[in-house]
């Protein structure tokens, strides 16, 4: 059974795959009759997909938010593929692990090796100097390693993508690292620990099942606090980890999202907690910028207003 | 030795007592003398001191920030009373504690009665149907007892005296006793908690020394975090704390402070904890409008609109 | 004649009642045939009608805005209830008044009883010590009576429905009341009686009519203005009001809306102001809460953020 | 008695005049001895006093805040002109009445002859084509003539000295009846009577007695709908007025100040009052510009930015 | 060929016209047959078209964005006028120019005779008095006036058709000429000049063609700077064009937006560009209030909100 | 002749060296004596001066603002060193220039050796690979070479000695050159010459002589304009320089101040600018922490939070 993956359809084609039924809506054609309109997901993108006939046997057999198997013909309407399909079922582990079914080939997924990513995350651990900050770091880490191979950097801003967390979490830290080198005032252990535990709280706000979204408690609590509680359960398990490290490494995380109005329990207070700030703010921002260029339909030069930045964005900016 | 507080200071009599010492500064007479410019608090008052003679031994007897014992007469300058003072000496318990020397006649306290008080939280939670909670509550309270008998509400907000902290922990528990008998959709055990509980951080964020301030953890947690760690420990001590009860009480101390910009790490996001914030609200702004109205020196019977509200307030208000 | 309201209302079951059309529109069967879809509300609630065959002439009968009086079939569509109308006629009191037609059964109406609010209100009043405020209350509200048993709260706020006016006074009356106990320093009768005329120019501010909304009074000079007119008013008309009373009563109405940008002329300039407004806000701000979270149609255990918390209010909260 | 204003002081010669003493200060001389430090004021400016002998004598015979007849001399110091007074006494029309003492020598005035800015206004009125808008302004006009004599347009902020509200209703009044011929779709007599009216709540918010200030209606209630209150009554005493006017010269003086954050209890809602805004803003923020430019101090081309206007302003800006 | 233009459209008549095709879409018969639903634009108006047959032959005829010369039968449906299009045909200069076809017939274009507006414009400038402004800006113009004559004031908000930037330039100039003559510490002709000029860079800013909407510069630039440029290169031109004229005038447009947040580099900093600001705004302003009112299609007396204004506008105004 | 610096001042020893007098005022002593009181200032601090001797002479040998030769005794006063001058003569190059008076010595200055920093500066440039933008920024560095070894960064925000915006420059040239290679989809070449560029116009909008402070043309046009006419002319000295790479250099000169709100014309529309708004941020802002921390004067662990951060910095941060 050969799976084609969204990003590789094509028109005028017959594929089969494993998809997220993220809509299921039941429709009336043209002449009257009922069809059912999809909205199907997998790690490489999204498309519409119609089902024309034996509308009721198929309505009973998934519904929205399960994965299927699906198999049908790439058609382009109205300048956009869909997929019309001809066979639809419910997939489960059971049925279809053996062709292949698993639930990470359903949702999007970062296309950097996240293995390679978490080599480099411990190289920079590695780097360091301090023996208690190491200690530290690779007991959190090993800790949620699972989650965090699966974590996005957020709900939907910024790094949206399974491992979009790994991704970020990288990028920071290289250029905290790099920062670290060019501020000799700047204590870099501490800075590169705060980047890289930031956003720790993450892997207990928000949720790495098939849907997402945040955990009760990432609502009522929020990450930012949910990291010190990270931090001070990690604390414990180092040896004689110096007390006056866990505050500062505390206000890392408690100030790391700016003023109180953008996140922060408390705000920057230090250096190392605007630098982490700063770090963060440019590695998120500039994710979210390149998103919207990337993702604008139209074809005006510029995009529409209506994103984070409040401005249109010019799309033809490479020379 | 019959020691006057400032409170009771009448005019052209020889009074002696013990003070803290917010300033110290030499001075010039204006026949080209020394003198020392002293500002003295105690327990019921501030009131600026002199010291005209023997310059140079009593400069060196105590420093800015000190107890001292002073003996002087009251006088009037300008209007305003002041203490001429022909003796000063820096307080020490050892050496003054015979006196009656305690550091609490140094400090602005509340007029009522802490220990009423204290009754009265007690019997608040008394009267609460749910065994758990309860439990929590005594817990707590008997843990940080004395803490609270000397801690104010805020640094410099409301209620900022001495006991101003249990003041307000009162009145906004008999009031959430109150809407909860009135609302009948609000879980009342839990809002009282909520309630009781919602500064309860600032035994840790706040020093109760000589001259108060926030702690470190203060600034660089804040007071609403370390609140929710103090409820963490306390929830581990009481039998069978249904685990379904600590995420509301929880976010009842993480979200009781309004949206993000006025403080709360999460905004409030169920009904208990939007009335807690309104709650804590009433108390504290209604004592800063008292303070404001009562403290303006003017002589218009508006204050100027230099304060919290930013507005100008009626003195002449009541009928 | 029997009338199911549409609160209760059962699939598969053959009702009739009378109803506001709201919304009247032609649209197209899958089989290319005119229906008419509707949008229909009573006291008790709002529902989706249909009419599908003798298009035309049910088409000519009534218009958007219209009493109807309707009869038809329960179905379920997509999971939800609607009303397949048979017979649909124009209501009037003429015609259909014998069936027990009136335009209260049109409208949604607070479940409480309207009278024993009145009754409850009048209590409060009764209660107060100072005879020129409770003169000057028993006036105002004898006068606007059959008024605010038809009056909502607001036009599409907090207590939007008919009643909810009563009802969000007696409330706010209570709850002035005892913290009028609560605290010792505030004018009792005074804060009672600004709680009760806070929002009185509602009564020329908001239409009492069918389709509700703001006068153009309301709209050119607003409730909070048009109230101080009904104070100023009625002053009058009681012997002897102490002067120095009524200005301390303009100043409740005036400033009870908090800052100007909240919609107060002037902002609360003494501590009884100040109450009333908070007491006001509390019992608005948590029927929103109620009302956000008990409308909220989605499966997901919180709500989402676009409501007027901007936050997203957790469903589950009740332990 | 040749009485000499504090514009028309040159150093080195003997005076005399009446003053209002805002402040009365005693201090040290640099020999020890007490002398008094004043801040006078007169019509034409303000100037630093002192009394060097005589001290106890003087300092009883009146306090800040009284009108006081003073002779003296006039000296620089520091680069600075200040009155060294020979002779104090407390000023009362009873005694100095003889000798030309009038209460609005010693309040600033504008320098336009108030009589002939009185002239145009009553121009501008007998301009207008609506009899009974004439009719409404020359009844509010006549019965409050003798106020708008001496009231500022605001008590420290634009046009603050006698007279100055005359001044700004010519300047508005003339612009409306420009802007009213410029736009045809403009309703030229009820713009012109918009911005004749929209601040005529001074009248009884600011006081004209020779401290200023606002009243306690003026803190309270504002000027606003205080205006609106002048104008209901005067409706009443014009002939026939048309009813469908009354509530759009409400409006215009209602929402004449913009948003309400701006201090409109209602924002402009049709295009009258929105201009009439927007010439009150024009008169008002060109006139606090001009003074900031005017008074500034330092010798920099630009002032600080500490004004209104959050911002540096050019001085040398005249070509 | 008498061609009709939208604004004269009546029902039931055949009409024939030149149009610019905004939107075109295939869509769904009732009876399941495609059909065409067009958006249409002429200089008089906007409406909405149908192409019912051929339905495959003249949708590849024209693409959304074309202009395009159309037949057909004007209906009313739903309450609103509609065309029916016959025929449909891509319209081109060469094809159609013999016809009477013009793009300008196509785009929304001012009602005034914009030659006239041009020559009240040149009177402005020939009354001013300085000899080096009049030249100044008579170049410019001149330069430009081919440009002018087609640009809108604005994209989307104020004056938004043809001409629409040559209207706003002859009433503020106008305004600007009678506040200078009353406000005498006023630069007139130096408002004049910062007047006429302070939107001048939306000749670079904006495109003239079918579609409009901001050119490169005009989003990456903006058209204050660019307006700057103009100056600077024009003012090359004029002989011995005084330097300290320059720097003022390059002020007048860099601050005529306001504040930093309004879009200015630099606030006003000297009266004349704060007037130059509020003539700028009384003009905007007053326009787009009128067509919030004139273009809202509800049967109630208020508009919605949702507009520049954030409040709901009274259409009823006018006695 | 041996001169000290400020810096290297210690007590009870005779000192000689040339400061700029900031301050000098006539004031009284104790004993009735006049004395002058200074406020000096070198390159390397700050410190009061009194004259204690001859005051009559010296208060007329210098103006404030003045550089100064002088001569005195360095003493303690209430903790805090002050210049107790014997002899002070204003100083001029004709006559101290031999005695090693130079202005440069009175200016507050980096300590890193400028010489060394403009030559990093130049091999950043070399390092680049596109030969128009190497072209382009030598021309412009070696244009305004003499002028940007004297600047400051800032007139009293961040880096704001002389040479500080040499420093800034480095600073972010060098993080931009890292960032360029962690990030492939950016354009280094343009990203390190937008840093680069951000802020030329510094050169022209702030004055390099004694006193500082912005030219007329940095208030009335600003420095981020200012700087994109440099840009424009420096862009016509380069052979064939690629006209769609302008575009791209104005936005990142006009973008990178972030919102309009705060300085740009226009905000960043697209990823380079971002990216120079956000390293000239992290540069900025981490300058003024650490000022605001090293100079803070109290002796409590945190700052006060008047400061641009808004809240209390914490002093002992490092470990």
């Amino acid at each position: 059974m050969k799976l084609t993956s969204i990003r590789d359809f094509q028109e005028n084609t017959t594929v089969q795959g494993f998809f997220l039924c993220l809509e299921k809506r039941l429709k009336t054609t043209k002449a009257g009759d009922y069809y059912l309109g999809l909205l199907l997901q997998d790690a490489t993108g999204r498309i519409q997909g119609k089902i024309w006939d034996q509308v009721d046997h198929f309505r009973s057999q998934f519904e929205s938010g399960d994965p299927i198997a699906a198999k049908g013909v790439v058609e382009k309407y109205g300048g956009v593929l869909q997929l019309n399909c001809t066979h639809v079922a419910k997939a489960t582990r059971e049925r279809y692990g053996q062709y292949g079914f698993r639930e990470e080939l359903l949702i999007p997924t970062i296309q950097e090796d996240r293995r390679q990513l978490w080599k480099t995350l411990m190289g920079l651990i590695t780097s360091m100097k301090d023996k208690h900050l190491k200690g530290l770091l690779r007991h959190i880490f090993r800790t949620y390693k699972e989650t965090i191979m699966l974590l996005p950097a957020s709900v939907s801003h910024h790094h949206p993508e399974r491992g979009g967390f790994l991704q970020h979490l990288v990028s920071t830290g290289q250029i905290a690292a790099m920062l670290a080198g060019h501020y000799p005032r700047i204590d870099g252990d501490l800075l590169v620990t705060g980047v890289l535990l930031h956003d720790i709280g993450m892997v207990r706000g928000i949720s790495t099942g098939l849907e997402g979204g945040y955990t009760d408690e990432g609502h009522l609590i929020g990450h930012v606090v949910l990291g010190r509680d990270i931090l001070r359960e990690a604390v414990q398990t180092v040896d004689e980890f110096p007390p006056e490290l866990t505050i500062r490494l505390e206000h890392l995380i408690i100030g790391h999202q700016g003023t109180p109005a953008e996140g922060s329990p408390r705000p920057p207070m230090f250096p190392e907690v605007l630098l982490a700030h700063l770090i963060d703010r440019i590695d998120g921002r500039l994710d979210l910028m390149f998103r919207e260029i990337d993702n604008d339909p139209g074809e005006d030069p510029f995009t529409g207003s209506r994103n984070l930045f409040r401005t249109p964005l010019w799309k033809n900016y490479r020379r």
